[in-house]
């Protein structure tokens, strides 16, 4: 079980948020991913590719356009996504459609990855291991779960994913 | 994909090591599992068995006998085990040579959970995922990897763990 | 030197924010004034009071005087209180001009004690050793100086505190 | 109140040990303490002096004198050593005889600066304050507490610094 290379198309969302304290908001300056990375050690190849910095409340059907050819581009087969939580199920459905022939999971978090208690670095590291043993196909991974794309939303209410019906 | 439940076993290792202000050394109190699963959000059904809270540095055979004997107790087809990285390979080769019909992952820290840069968060996801995703077996997760129970040793001078031939 | 008693009047501002995951957004639940009492293993008496929980960009005239009524009522010498930067000077000034026989600091945050690399703990701290060192009067302890009431404002560009000509 | 210089003599202790992850112990690289400056967001002037990073159970006489000659060296009238809590009373003593004309404060930390719910900030804090308000005399300041150094010992057993008659 040689590693393959995975890339990580970085797109925002509350994972990568932090705080501006002129401002006194959380905003976006750059993406946590490296840090991440470096900090969980990983001995696997991996590009990390910057698409965008963005709450996904405001993505535009521009901004998931992007991510979907981001995906068709990469040379590599495992791909993580790293994306907020409110819309990150629309763009699963996006790609899922586009049935490319690769491995694909999105993840993001619920609290900030530099707010103490972030459940970030969880989700980043299922996504992980869920990105290398998965079939080709696109999933969701949040909440300890898989979730096949076109089967999960997000329970606003709850703060947490959940599957339905196709 | 209808969540199966995970048994978490616990043995300690530096991922539940633990700073005693009065003593100025690292040793074990409590298991800081519970605390991941509830800042994880985690949505699976999971059962948390303290089997022991030992540095795998001093584990004996009647210790890894312990854990060989709660995996077959389970009534859960999916185990996570977290140990100590100084001996997790030699545990993993005794689970595996069991030969149980059981997806058993091992996974655990290089750096305590309580200390800030830890990569125990990460590891714990990775193994969760995994879990839920390998066919029966026993692995070992760290590193952003997965490796068979049978390829596998911790290089202690890097300290990461690398695939050895069979 | 026997420490007398402090009382700690909490107001909200950065210092206490926490972040909502189902709202995504920064509001307030509770001070982390105690957390932060036991974590600093604090031997001197102190009792903590719940003012308000608030931005003090929306303290109103109100807002202040509520705070000087409970500089006034109490029985304790030395008073903390800790509030939002944006107009500690303000209510420094209110509180400064009504001349108590009392040593009151002010002190805040300018990133979320819940937030990796907040300055909360260090201003706590200042401001501990300022409110049981100083002769009576007003003061402000922000980055790790101590300013008179009437003399300091807050450099919003900056987002520093600094010495001002009476 | 203009802040005068503040010299800060690093000697190691708890704040700044630091976790080996391939010894899997507490072991010294280097002090946190210009990270600390910078997250407190001090615009005090300040001068790091790296004297020595030893755990303080284990100074010598040497390893005091040491201490004692940067005190008489520095230029500067403020000085915070970090140090140690298990011997911080006998270099406080030792510097304390000495009668040299400066405000002289200890302190350290009873859990290390990189572990969660670590003092070494508070500590930190109420040290950079009480240095620029005391007298000219020899302090530590642990606990909250502001202790003349022919008054302190540590309490082993609980842990916290108390008062003793001279």
């Amino acid at each position: 079980m040689n590693p393959e290379a995975i890339r990580i198309i970085v797109t925002g969302g509350t994972f990568d948020k932090h705080y501006d304290e002129i401002k006194g908001e959380l905003t976006f300056t750059e993406t946590h991913v490296p840090e991440v990375l470096k900090r969980a050690r990983v001995s696997v190849p991996v590009q990390v590719e910057l698409n965008q910095l963005i709450d996904s409340l405001y993505m535009q059907e521009a901004n998931r356009q992007s991510v979907l050819d981001a995906c068709k581009r990469a040379p590599e087969r495992h791909i993580i996504i790293t994306h907020g939580t409110d819309t990150m199920a629309e763009t699963a459905k996006l790609i899922g459609s586009a049935r490319l022939d690769k491995t694909i999971v999105l993840t993001g978090a619920m609290i900030p990855y530099k707010i103490l208690d972030s459940d970030a670095l969880f989700n980043f590291g299922a996504a992980f291991a869920a990105v290398q043993l998965l079939p080709a196909g696109v999933y969701i991974s949040m909440n300890g779960r898989i979730f096949d794309w076109n089967r999960v939303r997000k329970n606003k209410t709850l703060g947490v994913f959940e599957e339905i019906q196709e």
